[in-house]
């Protein structure tokens, strides 16, 4: 709904808190919200750019713009900045896998220890989807204070805004001007079109969190086997449901070394998943009430009928492209995606386009870079941004992080290549008490197996580390750090030589060290 | 006892887990086991070096030189190598950690979700205990396989050694001569020398893995406030003990950076930790029956008498150097420590010393390292080993991970210093949803000032890091690599543009890239 009614909040001084509150109020009653302006009347300088949605982006394109002296203007639908990722899509999902890592806990020691009786027990989804709605306006509050306070953004927000044209949005009932248009309005989930798709009970990563209203059954399908799909189904299969994976070709296939998807498929087998592969989903059977009833699905050996009344849509996402290619005539690729130059720009001059919608990787890093490297380039500095050679990770249970090769793909590019990796190859194989570390001590100690896996792929002629693959936890943070390195072409000697943090989750470190000193480079 | 009777094992195969049962008879009946000896008769060559003690230094210090073409030999007078740190050491306070980080979380959600009820529950100390106790000999077994399989190691094992002179050792009744001697022992707990220190019921780090045998009543004792007595300490309290920790100074004084410190005693204390500073066990009471019965601590407002039976001295380590001192007349400080140079040699011509014999840091990272840089300059290297700007860690209920210096250290030498942190500074404090990432997450949605605290702390003019600080879980890894990039002069417009992988536990990159853009820094 356009809100004609402003609230000025350019003199006033909210505290995070307070922010927090405005926010849950507007959300709340969306019709009697105002739309919040934050704009500077002393300044008189023209926008150098608008950027249209105030998500990461938005939001780190336009604090770059700030820092380097230009003047911004962010419109937003929502009542906060920072956009899908604290709303409902990457926040929420990372609070779910944590639970889903603590309740694999809980179930592998089950009535030992301090842990309750699991036997059986199936545990809310709609409580720990309720703790995050609670919660999710307290980050959007210290960014609104960030972004106001600490960044000295100016914005609108709680009010859709419109394209006008190359140079002019519409919002609140004001058209706003601007050298340039930054536009950056995000992706949203994709959905398939199938009969029944529409029921109550079928839902995606964003419908789960705004609109779940009921407790779901003891059975769940989840439609899809990459990121979302595993991400959401391990957890609602870590609270005790059936849960059936229906992938069309190969689950997690972006997991691209094999031993390392191995050991994560198998894992999810052990603790109960099923997957379901080469098989789709045909048909979402009404129960006669609007609800999910059950489920049509193909499969290899014929066709499978499930009772359940919930189905999640775990299949990627879609970008919002549409409303620049009709106003403005952007072209976009078939998949939607806004087609960028390396400078962020679009086929139309003076637009740009940042983050998801300009098609993958629809990573956060991407996002905000994105935002930032446009407004570097509109500020007048000579930039080049192609996204390339990144770190990654996703959830299972477990955390997952990968940079680089896969073992397949090093052995084909360099022929020789040394596997440093743990547990060591040996007969016994994945029953042996290591890795150990962060969060996996408990399994170290009483299921060996389910402590986790790592690999560290070196290409043996120039010791220089080609990838590098862990299951476990506590070694994202360091794979951002560790892929810079790699990409200036660290070796195993360098490596072997840094100080560990030890018990260290990637024990990377020490293995390389035990290797170094060899002129011929042998597996670990 | 010394051990006359060998096993020759340099022509067998032993599997990991074959390793695992072998040494788990060996030190369930040590007066029936015998020395393991892994000499290969078919080398004629002197040996380079005997390493007098296979831990961390031996073992790596062995594995280099081995992998230098060098001859070596390890005697210990454990059946395994790897020494203490699995032992007794470095990894059960991990499993410890992790057991006070998931009470912490059931204690706050307790009734909640799916966690039990935990009002006024004690949970078993020696169940956990005894589960490091029955899984130590796994990671044993793997470090076994690993030196004789994979790395080719000679060893003599499970019998004490003696050194003659500085050319040879004795162990299992023969004599074994080598150009070079690398003592590396380790180090001891050190213990207190009030009355009552050796009464049933006193324990330090060893002697809690090695020989508790009840289950402790419901109050706890901890004399210490570093990382050993707080490791601990925070463990016994986190099953629910009412759990003193008496400190002579202050606790945690290693946390050198002011506000993390804060965070860090503030939360010990609000979830029942009681620190009683400028304090002193001055002797421990007998029940009557040779067990401990309760303290006198010498407080500043007088003596207090605390009724207990578990007391638990965590006071810091002993460097095991009387041997060699002894024997060879090698020098050494007054706190123990052996003497070397940055060679790592000792003042004793072809004696060289590594590890925690030779004093601070007794951190893993130096005892691997230190063995490793001895064998390099046997072998002919030029080396210099001074461990320093090294990056640390402990864990409270928490892990803490820091680098570099404190905002105070920073403030002294460079005046101008920008601080990005989080929460952010803000009129709300530390009640704000922010940071949230790996095992933090419920706190984030639920209790934010639980969820953790972090400082990055840059040199203004230089735009260096300089320094950082980390509460919570997850970043430990990271900072390994990010201090090897802090020392090569890495600044906030660099760190920056990394790739993030979002939510990532430091939040320093995208941080950092919020105010890179700007010519004159501001904290954020």
């Amino acid at each position: 709904m356009d809100k004609q009614v402003l609230w000025d909040v350019n003199k006033e001084f909210l505290t995070i808190n307070e922010w927090h509150e405005y926010i849950e109020n507007c959300l709340e009653n969306p019709e009697d919200s105002k739309a919040i302006c934050n704009i500077n009347a002393d300044d008189d300088r023209e926008f150098d750019a608008i950027f249209f949605g105030g998500g990461a982006g938005g939001r780190f394109g336009s604090a770059y713009m700030r820092a380097m002296g230009g003047r911004q203007l962010i419109v937003d639908r929502w009542p906060f900045l920072g956009g899908s990722c604290p709303h409902n899509a990457c926040v929420p999902h990372h609070l779910f896998s944590e639970v889903a890592a603590e309740l694999m806990l809980a179930r592998t020691f089950s009535d030992q220890y301090w842990f309750p009786n699991m036997d059986g027990v199936v545990t809310n989804i709609k409580e720990i989807v309720d703790l995050f709605r609670r919660g999710r306006n307290g980050p959007h509050g210290i960014m609104n204070f960030q972004s106001k306070e600490q960044l000295r953004l100016e914005f609108i927000l709680n009010t859709p805004a419109r394209l006008i044209d190359n140079h002019t949005v519409e919002a609140a009932g004001q058209r706003f001007k601007a050298k340039n248009i930054i536009y950056g309005p995000g992706a949203s989930p994709y959905s398939l079109n199938i009969p029944g798709a529409d029921l109550h009970g079928v839902y995606d990563y964003e419908t789960l969190v705004e609109e779940l209203d009921y407790e779901p059954g003891n059975t769940v399908i989840v439609v899809g086997g990459g990121k979302t799909a595993v991400e959401y189904g391990c957890f609602f299969q870590a609270t005790g449901r059936r849960t059936i994976f229906v992938v069309r070709s190969k689950i997690l296939k972006l997991i691209r070394d094999g031993e390392t998807h191995g050991y994560l498929v198998d894992r999810m087998k052990e603790v109960g998943c099923e997957i379901w592969e080469g098989s789709e989903v045909t048909e979402i059977e009404d129960d006669g009430e609007g609800n999910v009833g059950r489920v049509l699905i193909k499969t290899p050996e014929g066709e499978e009928i499930v009772d359940t009344d919930f189905v999640f849509m775990g299949m990627g996402e879609n970008p919002r492209s549409q409303h620049a290619v009709d106003v403005l005539g952007v072209k976009a690729r078939n998949d939607g995606a806004i087609i960028v130059n390396d400078k962020l720009q679009t086929s139309v001059p003076n637009v740009y386009a940042i983050g998801d919608v300009i098609g993958g990787p629809m990573e956060m890093f991407k996002a905000r870079k994105s935002g930032v490297y446009a407004s570097r380039h509109i500020m007048g500095e000579d930039i080049s941004y192609t996204p390339k050679d990144f770190p990654d990770f996703m959830h299972t249970h477990y955390e997952v992080s990968w940079l680089g090769m896969s073992e397949e793909e090093a052995r084909e590019k360099y022929g020789k290549v040394t596997i440093i990796k743990m547990p060591p190859e040996n007969d016994d194989g994945l029953d042996v008490a290591l890795p150990a570390s962060d969060r996996m001590m408990m399994y170290a100690f009483a299921v060996p197996r389910m402590s986790g896996f790592q690999k560290l792929i070196i290409a043996s002629e120039s010791r220089k580390v080609v990838g590098a693959w862990h299951v476990g936890c506590g070694a994202k943070d360091a794979f951002q750090f560790l892929n810079v390195m790699v990409k200036k072409g660290l070796t195993i000697d360098e490596l072997g030589f840094f100080d560990e943090l030890f018990l260290n989750p990637t024990h990377f470190i020490q293995l390389s060290r035990l290797r170094a000193g060899l002129k011929q480079l042998e597996d670990l």
